[in-house]
């Protein structure tokens, strides 16, 4: 089982500054997400959660869920959040961090990544395709 | 026709600090490469360079031979080469930079690229997966 | 409608710290708004919420609710929550940032809102007029 | 009596980058501050003065013109006037500072006031509003 | 009554990161707690919040409980959560901050607290002893 | 056998700015650690020095004395002595750090310590009892 | 018609510091530039200014005498007078910053200038030849 | 004939903040001046300016009625009037800079003199005593 | 006999980013150069290259061809390369670095060179004019 | 009875670097204050010490001499002392601090003194003229 | 066999800024490593090279050649050259560091080596003999 | 007469943290040195000091026995001792800076030396060597 979490606001996706994210809808990755579980043939859990605490919890149950990897794009609590950073190696479970924007072309503050130095890998900038390469890398075992 | 660029030292791999890299050689990765072309029907060329001006010369002929995308590794030059940032952004060729370590676990200097604010996205941390799933994404048209 | 956010522990007013706020609580603030509200003829909905994630939420269900314009004290989060600045950006609903005192005669950490950019106009440092003022300037077409 | 500042340059307002400060020109604002005045039942002094020396100077005979308060828009001098920040402490008599533009969201050196520590509050961002909430907020006695 | 907090991600404890923690669980320093309270004669309320928002309304709810004292493990948000930090300046009552570990040995940004300026003291580095000298240090009133 | 080290300026202790450091002398703190020895059953050493040179001197005399752990308060050369730090740390003897007053109340420059991150685990702001708690930790063997 | 303004000090030009300026005098400079802008069939305005205020007023008369372009020499003021920046945008008359000496051998203040981002452009270093260049860089229609 | 110049807002001394400057008028103080001058047997001008432009013209008039010495208090100028500072250091003459207060004991910014490594020595902190210190200091050729 | 070097990328001119450099060719700069040669009767040799060491190499070559003056774009390495400071300070012909665009309206790391401190003089922001007015500057000998 | 300290180094003085301090030695100093001191019918004790903790030591035991003022030249302490700023501020007798050089025409490290927030005054850059004008300085009750 | 590696700009030695390298030619430091070399019964390969791609380059071919150990002066290198620092530390031969100035007494940027982290040692600012002893201690094997 | 100078912590040597120093004793290391000075046929003086005041004096002693040069370990205070520095620049005696350790793979704050900018050279990173070495280096007339 692999739970995907979105951080913060990105429920507002497709509705929220176009210019930066597109017309994509949260509802559309979602959905790409569960068509790319079925080809990986793995099963998967997705929340979305704007709260810090809730998402720490999250990651705290996925320990009792035996989840065996954690996508999470964290959105704004990237560049600030050390609970959720100390959740994920915490919890010892191989995460993959992805942003659908390229965090470097914008304000200076999200340039750094509290969140980064914890998990495995990151896949940011390529939209839709971050979170399906991510996925993708989170499953793999090639390396 | 796509271009992979392996920038300084890349050529140690396998032979070098396999603490950080593991025994992965060029040679596996570009294989690996060349058999995902395969699977994408894409055609690809490679190279491996250390000087910071013979990868920016690379990147203008990209410019003739009219490359469609590019997937680059900068190596030690992701931290200061300002000439290739300037390369990369002048040819306006789509172009995804990929490490194969997490830079963010490593030391401080390694932590900034100079490169990310010109290109479509990076994928980082994730090994040989960091080179695949980079090519999948510069390939790709879904966002 | 417009929506009045006051952010963590300003539930305490008029209990707490009686030097930098005065003895003024939170009642005599939201009366003093009603009274103006009435005045302006506007229709007004007044919240206090001490985490940040509540927050979020609220701000995006302001979407919901057709909520005008969103007149906020963000109380300590305005010097850290990327998330609130994100959520407000997104909402894109017009957003005036308030401050009982002058954040620039207190600590350096409090000379700095994160929130201050996506706002429209900021008003601080006139106590409960702070409020007024802002109220004002949110419902006001003049400029 | 009430004394009003504009300090360098907003007598080109109107004429000077309308994309920051739209068309209103100084005369405008003059005339819906004195408008106001009428209102508040107060006498008003309003000037323009370009240079740092002068506007110490005016802020010094305000002292022997017994005037009660002083609503200035240091413009450029706000990011570095120490005189006028000493001038303003030194006269004791209560100020409000006021800004056309969200000055968090234009060049990082704008982010700045050293008058502000000094004043009794702020307005900025609503335009010709921030002067006339700032003038209301510098009369009233609520808080 | 006194009030001891836990908080973001303790309640890992035992299962987390044992060279950093050893294999000390959450109900371990609880019962230790509990013994101690009983020797100092005193009587104690233990919680454990992973989030911000409701460690801020926990520290407000000690002030309708007549709380003597409060004994805070901040965890992560030692290190930029000035709304728990403003909480416990608000309510004024005389709190110790603890931490397991001697955070001036970990990654640099776990040196500061934004916590520690507002309470009476801090002990850190002792591990179960940081929480018994720390309730001891709370209680006594020695100095 | 134990050693208390109290740092340069400590002898002042009483006469010296009270509205810091209380009427409290010197005497008294060792009069409390000596009873509080009796309590733990350990021996002690107490002494007061103010010259950096002397006090790794007698960090290195421990060494020759099988001193098993060692109470230091270092006063202002808790913010600079790397001659101090490299003695702890040379001699392996466990060590605890304490302060007097919160230094984090104080100006910047008393906010780093660079003895911390040397030692065991530190005590500050608790007057007095940061010592005898400091004792505590130092001879107790729980954690 | 152009304007050429001398700021600060340069009046002391010849009797100053030989070591850095030389023995020429500003008398010298400005027959120079008369002389050229005779070989340029232009007007020339020339003025030498100590007052940051006064420096301001007369680059908004130029606006009132149709200046068709302004060369500056901001002195000091170079280095933070953003009331003459202001200015300078907010006429919107194309303006050439010059210096005498190469700014950047200098002490490290002198070497940023917080006119040049508002500025067509600087010549720099070459004594008088930098205003002389910095003329025709001014009228030229070249680029 | 030596020549003291007051800065900005001294012309408030006696009026202005006495907790920092006590009664002193600045009368009292020239007056001093001038009896000590007598003393010294030399003669004196004394002047009072807020403009910054009026102090450099000052101190360039200075040159053409051969002044032998300039004492100054360049008040708030005193922290970032390079354009002072380059007059001080263009017309050569012996200058002593000196405070009423010791500024190293007020803000962060005002510890700061751009104006100090260009005169002959400081005097400050201590009051009158730092002007007729300073006189002397000037006058004097002991070293 | 002069020597133009074009750094790197400036080949690309007038195929990139027409935004920041219009339509103009490297080959329209050179022509254009060759005939302002022409006219200051000067020989000239012009060559542009990507590569720091060779940029070196041929700074290092223009010693054996007695090279009276070098006319350099030093395009990215401006901002980085001390190998290409330390040619030019080394060979000592005096050097003139030329920018066509404004660096300091564009990105922060662009506002610093590390060239400009062992040149003679800058031209920046006039687009070709900058060349020719730079190549002027080198060849007059006025100051 | 009054304390002159002479810090570290200055027994070197009239053999050591010349071109900072002169021919003058220290014997030389120390005449000039006795005979001032006669002048000024006060008693004197001069003393001049390497080591930081006797320097602390020195202040402490002016409490028992009954010192009415301190004046002293921590020379290299100036920059880092704290234990000797403690001393300072711990034994609450009027100091005044001396520099024969202007430290702001030295090195950066040596413009900034550790121990000027806690004395009366300062004089520094007046050569002998210093020490002579800082005891009249620390004599004097004028201010 | 040993390897030689002299940085760019070296073989200006002796040309080239004779107050700082006085008249040593590289020849000159070549003869004597090589009469060293006859003496410690070792050989040697001495090249210079200017690009930074060649020396990483040149590094990656001692791993073929068997080199046992590399003496290397950077140059310019020293201060940023992250990719020859990756190629040391890369081929895992060990390396000495050498400099012929003290590049401490120089500018501010030439005080970090980002080579230093990477070597064994470094001898700076004995001349030749920097490169004799470097040659020593790269051969001995005492320690 | 050469003097050789061990600073704080020294004497540890051989007790202290093997992993960054070896078994080596300071006995062996004094052994090997005067080896060498009988190879090299000087007389040499050897001392170990603790105290920063103490190192000063043994510094300023030198002058008195005509010591030609000095090897000094100044251990933790090359980080901080400006006192040792001044000492040093004082004297004028040629000076050598050795570590055993690379101080350039420790912590940040042993990066930097306030000693290196007075010394003629420094070696570091060679353990024995480093003395060894140094010394050969402080003799040696060659450069």
């Amino acid at each position: 089982m692999y739970l995907v979490i979105h951080g913060p606001n990105l429920n507002l996706l497709g509705k929220r500054e176009p210019e930066v994210y597109g017309n994509l809808t949260l509802e559309d990755i979602n959905q790409q997400l569960k068509d790319l579980a079925v080809d990986l043939e793995i099963e998967l859990t997705i929340t979305q959660l704007n709260g810090e605490g809730e998402i720490v919890d999250c990651i705290h149950q996925a320990l009792n869920d035996e989840i065996e990897g954690i996508l999470i794009n964290p959105g704004a609590y990237t560049h600030y959040s050390i609970a959720i950073r100390d959740a994920i190696s915490g919890v010892e479970i191989p995460t993959v961090e992805v942003h659908l924007s390229n965090i470097y072309q914008r304000e200076d503050f999200r340039h750094k990544s509290v969140i980064a130095p914890v998990v495995k890998g990151q896949v940011s900038g390529l939209g839709l395709n971050s979170y399906l390469l991510g996925l993708r890398g989170l499953v793999s075992e090639v390396w």
